[in-house]
């Protein structure tokens, strides 16, 4: 199998992951969302697979849904692809983890906080800015929520300032915060390995019997986000973006 | 329009408004709830209003309701008409921001955990008190759980103890901890104003779809408030209070 | 009455109950679960009772049901005795107060968690080691989700990594850390003794509808525990360790 928008290698019980899109800031495009399936469809298809490790590239862990894609007549299926690959990382029975160092934005932040577990450097910058372009991480929110509670998930939202890693830490949003994430991950790679797929699977059947997050959800979700993306604010805000540069937030 | 409870001041793109009670505590009465409706009309009537700022005054933001005014035969009025208050503070398309410094209590938490965001000094304490008199907080828990999950306010509730402003910031119930709030407040309004009244009414309703407060939930809150005024030992703690001056853990 | 597995003793309006089993480490068997419930008679029948303490001994608080006993044909009672414990806690009009200083094992952190509020040591370590049996900690992490959320709890029971008491404090599932929990046991006393024991049990009933628990998920708790205790792999490695003192890490 060969990846274009990822870098994977597996390796004994481990699959590593790589967004690799660099000169995109590890933006996510349709391609990145069919390779993260084919990715976990290769460490679901080894019985030996326990872990799979999701890492970014030069500064950027990964930046949200690429605007020069999204705007295209293919919307809809972005959301709801988006949405199923998130669900996935919640569902499949191996453990998800996300190494961060760098820049994590909008949809990104989405990306980690679905994962079973995110390790963080203390440089890491997480942050919301769906609401300067008149948007809302719709799809996302859920499972931040999941992890920091609603008023942090809210005011993220609301206020699009930047959250250190330290504060994501204090939050929850990253479980463990070190200096060098990666000797960080060996540490916690040596006990996740000792936990079998079939446990960590019903594990994470059991938790979503036990949380708020229902089918219900996240079909409203999927529909807040295709529903904001007709506005004509939220479209000339992108259009002027991919076509000119602009930034809603630049002077007229 | 006139305000006697609140000092109502519209400065550019921030409706500033002051609780004024100074010499009751600011604590809450009847003719504080209508005016505090008032200048959110205000607030709402102005298209380039953005932003609402709740500030205390004399060391207390808010004291709770005024144990004089609740006794009263409109008790009843007073537990909907509250909880139909902090609901307009979550759902208004402008963001509400407390600055905190100084006491708050009971109902004054509600107050400001119902706001969008909170900005307290170190030196700020937050208590719940009520069951101390064999109250409950009942209306404003679910807007508390909301800020810092069950436990928190479940703890506040059943011990009385006072929060300090740093540990309010470690539990979600004040989003940024100052030396000096009113310079935090400056940057945040920076940033806030970036945002359209439009996305903030939209982030508003979405969140609501996200979290388990729902309108049976409140319904329930309003009664609880409703069935515990009805209860002889309250009755008579309150008598004693606002006819003598007398606290429940008075010896007899 | 005479009891076994704990000691008690009434002082003013305080019931201590210290967990007896040291030999055991604190594990819980039919006969704790029974005596717990009679030690909560006994402080309910006590109408000058308002607070019910429990403690750990040797270090050890409670490590969890004991595998010798959990593994015989009464695993169905068990599962739902435990529920049923854990649920009583949470309503009984008393306030129960956990002294953690030392090991908090599997169940034990449930029996924690239930607790309305929980003092411990910087020394205490808080785990649940069940994944590496290939059990889920089920009854307890209704309760546990309760104090720290979603994610702490998914994360201490995917990595079974202990938690210190100071992150065990910074996430909630610990309310006041001590150098001397006596001490901070005997504050908190002087405070709590002031709430009555109607409004505690009103307080405890009301929280129940503020939050996500409710009959349907205990009862899938409560399901997930028989079913995973059938499992043919689970039950080998109960008996290899019961039977030889082998551990399911162990090499084979």
């Amino acid at each position: 199998m060969s990846f274009e928008t990822l870098e994977v290698e597996a390796r004994e019980s481990v699959l590593y992951v790589t967004l690799n899109r660099a000169q995109k800031r590890n933006s996510i495009n349709a391609a990145m969302v069919g390779e993260f399936h084919r990715a976990l469809d290769q460490a679901e298809a080894n019985p030996q697979n326990r872990v799979v490790v999701l890492r970014g590239k030069n500064g950027y862990f990964c930046t949200g849904m690429d605007f020069n894609e999204v705007s295209g007549p293919e919307g809809e299926t972005d959301a709801q692809g988006f949405m199923d690959l998130l669900k996935r990382f919640t569902t499949t029975p191996r453990v998800v983890v996300a190494v961060v160092d760098g820049q994590v934005m909008a949809g990104g932040v989405g990306v980690a906080a679905a994962c079973d577990l995110v390790i963080a450097s203390k440089t890491s910058r997480f942050s919301l800015s769906e609401a300067l372009w008149g948007l809302l991480p719709a799809i996302i929110i859920p499972f931040i929520i999941r992890r920091v509670g609603a008023q942090t998930a809210y005011r993220m939202t609301l206020t699009t300032v930047p959250v250190t890693g330290e504060e994501a830490h204090a939050r929850g949003l990253v479980d463990e915060l070190a200096d060098d994430p990666e000797r960080q991950l060996n540490l916690l790679l040596r006990r996740l390995t000792k936990v079998t797929s079939k446990t960590v699977g019903r594990i994470k059947v059991y938790f979503r019997k036990m949380w708020i997050i229902n089918e219900a959800m996240e079909a409203a979700a999927v529909n807040e986000n295709l529903s904001m993306m007709e506005d004509e604010t939220v479209k000339e805000n992108i259009r002027n973006f991919t076509e000119h540069g602009k930034f809603p937030w630049d002077s007229p």
